[in-house]
């Protein structure tokens, strides 16, 4: 093997820029020239390759974002967008491919090794925590750290006030953001896509927490009871209890990464290319219990990765 | 004078404790008794007073909200409630109060000077800075930062995906907030309530950004166009451009004060006190080029505070 | 088990307060009456208890240090210290301990144990991360990303001026957080206590860097070599290399706890209390692979917690 | 005029990339070519130029340092080094400069002016804000802020432990830093150049404190006493009292600017350039009072900027 190519696919998250990194340098430590895809597997398709070496990645380890750009490609999820990929790929002499992303993305991933036999392994990059094979995925611990400093601002508020706030945070049909940053900022109450939200236990610490004093409720924006906007609107049909709503958007997505993100993210760049180097194809790269564990793309996706039930039993006992 | 009270009212602001803080020192530093009035207006009605000393607010200059708790209370709004209050503040041998807030709290102040002479001083403590007669208000500097900030990351974001990106930000009728975020994060669009926003103009700048490359547009909430989400849809209906909507909200309130609201809130508390030793009422004492003024309570609020125009000179030089 | 009581002890550490807050809610959850000891060990000598509920520990979750307050205690050090530790604790009725700390902290911990079979249940607060029997240590999290935040600031100054920057971090003789620290930073060198360093190396670094570019050192306080001003002497002496020296110091120790000091501490604050009544005494709880683990305090300071290898290989082949 | 060049100097600055944006922008907007000047006055010595137009200014505003490198060149003091740069000046066609400094750059400045009369205007970029003729210095705010957070968390270590923290920031002979900083962390004691520091008075202030209870005292690091080092020294001698040092360092120079230093600097940017097309040289660019000024080089250094006194009534009454 000789020339390989990274891409980032799917939404960004925090860590991608170091994942790029240390595909990069391990690439170069082991001999290899190391292409970048501009703009996810729509790049691909179009075949924006630029050359990367160590010089260009000197300063990305600390950055939000990803230098590569990403993109949501339709065409890619078609045969033919694959098809012409392929053809692009080997036109540049590229033989293998790293893909940081989401289940999207390794779907995507999975296609084309299962039509054209092309390698790739997959890094998890995606602040939802929500792919099966890994313990943490990249760009997760920076996520929930955001979301905790806005919590703790907008607590401010709520202490000074007394008000009720809901605030959703993200992770598509996952609680693992909102279970995470309920407990750290000392929620009230947490509504996760994973368990039944019982409406009457959060009017009950409502009113134990007593009028006039700060509530704040945690609301993964997949919840089944739907986002905070509807909660708020049962809460005052139901019960009478008026409530803010904050919904912390796409601030969750930025910043420059935390240690732990920059640490996972470098380490499975490194194991990523080692991976592909060892013939290892349609696999995600993932870190479980602090050992490098590989997960057959289709797993990621198919297996459901629950919250940890520590988490659930803190978020009662704590409150 | 020998006893003085302070209280927080309005919506809460970063500094506001740092405000306190002063007025209880410095009331302490000319030998007067100093009480805390707890959750603003409401809480002099029911007579809520505390004791304040110097340990007590140790360390509370650098801590967001306001420890005394505020609150909007219409009960004041009428003469009945201010009646109320007074013959609190006088059954405690309170004889004079600082008032840290917006125009609401102004006019509650104003109204008490009025019907029943008693002696009042005004600090301005409102994130929108729409207040004449100061510079700047206690709380704006923080909120500033905390919007960049949170800016910042969308960046990571708009820049990864190519996208239109449309914020919103709070300051109420003032588009002080927006158009120092807009100029700092060096938004390609803001749109202001003071002036007419051309969306002709934003269509131009999304167009010679070119395709795929993210836009950033920062909106204050008292635009005439209305808020993010009309601007969004309005864009897509007139010129079939899609972008993403995001609302900061309620973090803009809280935080740990930024220096420059921590010296502010601290010189206008010393003041604040200053004056009401030397017979001053009914007014708010500011800072206008690094000077104390004082502004008479009416005029706080019925005077407009116009936008600087170098601002918006640079938001055009500078896109 | 009626009532149990909890300290800090040692050098403090964020999360100490999360620490708090569960063992005061979790005692609550099972009926258990909680005392505060102010002042680690030289609190429990004098008697210093105050009695914890819910309402006190409202809002501590976020903030850095300890509202307990800590101190290094030569007198418990002593048989008499603690046999006046043990008559204040049966005085008022106190049952068991949780200790949230150090070696030193367990050191008297396991003291107390031996001389008086007092039930006592230790929590590993330290930012060093250099205690056996857990992944990571309360505070750890946080000191690191303290570290990297700082570094990337001190890295704008590097770039700008093309400098030789050698920064000295905590860690005590443990390597945990420069090891992190610096490959989180992209950092071209890593002093660490538990390897040979090897100057020649550096000296390498930074003549492949190049002249004129910014090179980061990261070292450990506990190196062989001795601190980085010694290193920045050394660099000059034998290659004729100028650096700039900065010591990170105390800030390291402070800060809100990030979500994973947050949790860690919350979770290891609830096990400790289920410890207690479950019996178990004379152990650490802590958190090995995501499972809670109990190891004796002896353990946790005789056996040597390694550097994982995989960051070792990681700061080789990224530099 | 048709084509200009900039350059930043001396010590970085957060802001200077925000400035320079600002010069190439407007620059731009008024049909003139801009060049940056690679590493300051011994760029412009080697020639190092290059083209910078809009699109390599799109991100730079919310980065620390400089993109164009800075230094403090020896040769450029001399006559000869100068006549080098002149000539390369005026071989690359470059008719005028923007130099982003402090009193080095503008010495250096105002002897290229006096000797080649080629025009030349300067911005105030220095974290010291050690410059007569503006009133705040790019990169000062976002230094005293840096400042502050860092204070912030030694705070909690101080106030865990009940120690006195002695805290050395940066300023030069000027005690601007140490003044806003020490007010606005509520230091116990602030010891500047400016003034004559009686520590009769911080032993007071350590005892009135009391025992066991933290003390924040903020040194500047011109300071008649010497640094923190020498004043944590003369404590023990003199007054047998404990004490910390922690010396902040480079983390003060760099960082993403706050919103004031970002407006500051592109203000200060766009004025620059307009004053170059008005026909001003050897001035300085400087905001007071909201107004923009111009004041001779000479001035900048020559006439004194004093500490304003509301700081030290302040922090005598605010203790």
């Amino acid at each position: 093997m000789k020339r390989i190519a990274v891409l980032t696919s799917g939404g960004d998250a925090p860590g991608m820029n170091a994942n790029v990194r240390a595909v990069v340098r391990t690439g170069r430590h082991f001999g290899l020239e190391v292409f970048g895809v501009i703009g996810g597997y729509a790049g691909l398709i179009e075949g924006k390759f630029i050359t990367l070496d160590t010089p260009q990645t000197a300063n990305i380890i600390a950055k939000g974002g990803t230098i590569l750009k990403t993109s949501r490609s339709k065409e890619f999820m078609q045969p033919g967008g694959r098809m012409a990929a392929i053809n692009k790929l080997k036109n540049a002499g590229i033989e293998a491919l790293v893909a940081c992303g989401g289940d999207g993305t390794f779907r995507g991933a999975h296609a084309l090794w299962l039509e054209h036999k092309f390698p790739i392994v997959g890094t998890p990059g995606t602040i939802d925590n929500d792919l099966f094979g890994t313990d943490y995925t990249i760009g997760y611990d920076t996520a929930i750290n955001t979301c905790a400093e806005a919590i703790d601002k907008i607590r401010d508020t709520a202490e000074s006030h007394g008000r009720v706030f809901i605030i959703e945070v993200m992770g598509r049909h996952a609680g693992f953001i909102a279970m995470d940053v309920g407990v750290s900022c000392g929620a009230e109450f947490i509504a996760v896509p994973e368990t039944v939200t019982n409406t009457d236990i959060l009017y009950q610490r409502i009113l134990e927490n007593g009028k006039n004093k700060r509530t704040i409720v945690i609301v993964g924006e997949g919840d089944e009871l739907g986002d905070a906007q509807q909660l708020s609107l049962l809460l005052k049909e139901k019960y009478d209890i008026s409530s803010h709503v904050t919904i912390l958007g796409h601030i969750q997505r930025g910043g420059s990464p935390t240690v732990r993100d920059r640490v996972l993210a470098s380490r499975l760049g490194v194991e990523a290319v080692k991976a592909l180097l060892n013939g290892k194809t349609d696999v995600m790269v993932g870190e479980i219990n602090h050992q490098i564990v590989y997960t057959p793309f289709e797993e990621t996706w198919m297996r459901r990765k629950p919250l940890r039930e520590y988490l659930i039993e803190l978020s009662d006992i704590l409150v």
